[in-house]
């Protein structure tokens, strides 16, 4: 086998956190492969927090919101064509035609070609001035943009819309945030858990404005930005940033294999989509979801990197597991760390009988712990984190707990290392533990 | 059966973490019970790392290294006899003895009276100006004396050496640290795993001695403390800190209960002695460590809390596991934290095939992760971390992983939530799983 395919060429479409590692695990497994790395971008490998980062004083400028720095070392024998685009993949003679005019075959094609934000219901979504951050190219833009911008709109309330009207407002920008829902990051914190976070964000004075859905934005005589939502609102900005939900960016693949309705590429537990020869990893495909039982559209970077390590496995031979997620997503913003995991208290109650305690620790830590599970078995099904001190490792430890099946009982009485000040978080998490199993088996409310 | 105990008088005897845990929750699940909680300190709920805190300037004096403030709340409705020794247990007529001549009935007796540091094989361990840091007394003692001292010699380079050493010498002091052993946190670390602390311990101009194990204490002429080893090499300073392994005080008990080799107390898995009216916990009994399939001695104050609240559940009729150990700890000295769990590599390779990795990330995270596996089945045996930035909880998603029998495989396709800048070790301990999984299936050495 090795023989045969020591000519095989693998071309990687997309080189930002899934196709990059797809590129290097399968060089390390193969050194005979010939693989061949394509992105539109010059700099594939940009972190979409950049501009974040950027605004918050961390870094000076985007060039340093590169995942990877080494760029020699990491690339080395992998064949890269960047700031090229595909214009057209002929799947009959396995060929990608390339916007220089030349073209490129392959025997797998791997499609990793991601997701952007993208609005399907705002009127002129796509006027100059209103802003994306995902991509260098993009954030470059919006940088330009933004430096000489005062009052910003941010549209949408999910985590990136967060953090980066956070970031804005940090840096001296009137922000006005505007969310179609009816409180912060609604689809992965409860009610209970967004109390300190918009409590900070009252205090941090920041516009933010719940239940407005933007459903126009018009450029003004001034050339300002003219929001209007459903309400009859209006909201005249300098720019506006579209931090709306992130979709499969599949335009590619139309017609060539099988889509969902939602654009997100079909493929078996292999990564494999409708033509046998194609391959998608990343923001393009959906994963298993446990909490729901079903496949869940979760664009994450871990899961970018998970899917793309799995797939060289499969691809060189080695067994993998199935893919799955927790849908576990970590932020920080307004002062604060938050880590929301699995099903909400809101959501879980539709499928099943729940029990959930929110732990408050002594108030000097400004820690509140969540944890749900199933009323009759104890499974943890959900767990949410707020805290000004990071607790993103601690929530990687209920990720953890929540794919291992574990029960409120486990957690109780799992061993933990306890350094009085050092791990104060493991503590708590002790507690919340033995509190959602006492008020599950009715020893306390 | 409520009726019936309607008096039922239960006796906590030592209150520090173990004994004020065990009465909190009794208290709580049993509010017509009569606990009483008996301590020889006047503040048993003192902890040991007080003097550490105080030395490194994170506290201004002891009275602020209680385990728990609000005094009044907690005690609610638990009879607190502190400061009075009890000078005799009566197991015939269940009667405590109390150094006030009074004496307490019980229907059960809950032993929690801890461990102490305590030497079989040094001579004169017992000097004056020899000290040791437990409890608020000891401490308070070794603060008098230290505070008037320049020269002080440590005894023992396990984590409580290391971390009295560490304090003692920031705060100004000629630190001298002796170890019996070839290195450092000796049962706990493998070698490669020492150098870093190692390299930090040599760079801080400690003076640290290995293969040095002290055999005689004496008083000078000058009331200094001479030390000497089985090498002969001598040591003269002002003050001594005794950082040598714990012991079970179990002193009270000797002749009433069955007690192991190493006194401490024998229990069944349900915290019950020889007499079945009397119980222990904490630091007095042994655990079941899955690791050497055994039961192990671990004084660590989590293994105390949990003892506590298994054995609280057990008496009001709740059903609870059987009481296990990773043997996990942590600690923060010379710049670094530190956590160990389960077995050395050295440990692991007397019982079975071993597979590890020692992951180093780029450099400027200072951070090395060890991992140790079975080379057969990939179950994780053991973990190692060591990190200038604070990596206890990351650990404690390792010592879950230990107890839940994960293997590389399962560890390297985990979910984690993976924010860049926010949560990079959980993206580390991902790179580490995914380098053992490899080098144990051949993929790379």
């Amino acid at each position: 086998m090795t023989e045969k395919y020591v000519n095989k060429v693998i071309v990687i479409l997309g080189a930002s956190f899934a196709g990059m590692t797809c590129a290097q695990k399968l060089r390390q497994l193969n050194p005979n492969w010939d693989i061949v790395l394509i992105d539109k971008e010059i700099h594939p490998d940009y972190v979409p927090n950049g501009l974040n980062w950027y605004y918050r004083h961390e870094i000076s400028g985007l060039n340093q919101a590169m995942w990877q720095t080494e760029e020699e070392q990491r690339l080395q024998n992998i064949r890269c064509l960047f700031g090229l685009k595909v214009e057209k993949i002929n799947k009959e003679d396995r060929e990608l035609m390339l916007s220089d005019g030349s073209s490129v075959y392959y025997d797998q094609l791997i499609c990793a070609m991601g997701s952007q934000a993208e609005s399907t219901y705002i009127d002129g979504a796509d006027a100059q001035g209103v802003l994306t951050t995902k991509t260098y190219a993009t954030s470059q833009n919006a940088k330009q943009v933004l430096d000489k911008s005062h009052k910003v709109a941010v549209v949408g309330a999910g985590i990136i819309g967060l953090d980066i009207a956070y970031s804005l407002h940090e840096s001296g920008k009137a922000v006005t945030l505007l969310e179609a829902q009816e409180r912060p990051d609604f689809r992965h914190t409860d009610p209970d858990m967004s109390l300190p976070l918009l409590d900070a964000m009252a205090e941090s004075k920041l516009h933010f404005f719940q239940n407005q859905k933007v459903e126009k934005i018009t450029v003004t005589r001034e050339e300002k930005l003219c929001l209007r939502t459903l309400t009859g609102d209006t909201f005249t900005v300098d720019a506006v940033i579209l931090a709306v939900n992130f979709r499969p960016d599949s335009r590619l693949l139309t017609g060539l294999v099988d889509l969902s309705v939602d654009n997100s590429v079909v493929v078996n537990d292999y990564f494999q989509t409708s033509d046998p020869n194609i391959y998608a990893i990343g923001d393009l495909i959906w994963s298993y979801f446990k909490g729901l039982n079903s496949a869940y559209y979760m664009p994450l970077i871990n899961q970018a990197i998970r899917s793309a390590q799995m797939l060289a496995y499969h691809l060189s031979g080695h067994a993998v597991p199935k893919l799955k997620i927790t849908r576990a997503t970590g932020s920080k913003h307004f002062g604060y760390y938050r880590a929301n995991i699995g099903l909400t208290e809101l959501e879980a109650g539709f499928y099943e009988d729940t029990v959930s305690v929110t732990y408050f620790p002594k108030e000097q830590y400004d820690l509140r712990i969540k944890l749900i599970a199933n009323q009759k078995t104890g499974h943890l099904l959900g767990a949410q984190l707020i805290s000004k001190e990071n607790c993103l490792a601690t929530a990687n430890q209920l990720v953890q707990a929540i794919s291992c099946d574990m029960t409120d009982f486990d957690l109780a009485f799992q061993d933990f290392i306890y350094t009085a000040r050092e791990s104060e978080m493991a503590y708590m998490l002790h507690q919340a533990a033995i509190n959602l199993y006492e008020k599950r088996i009715g020893l306390c409310e």
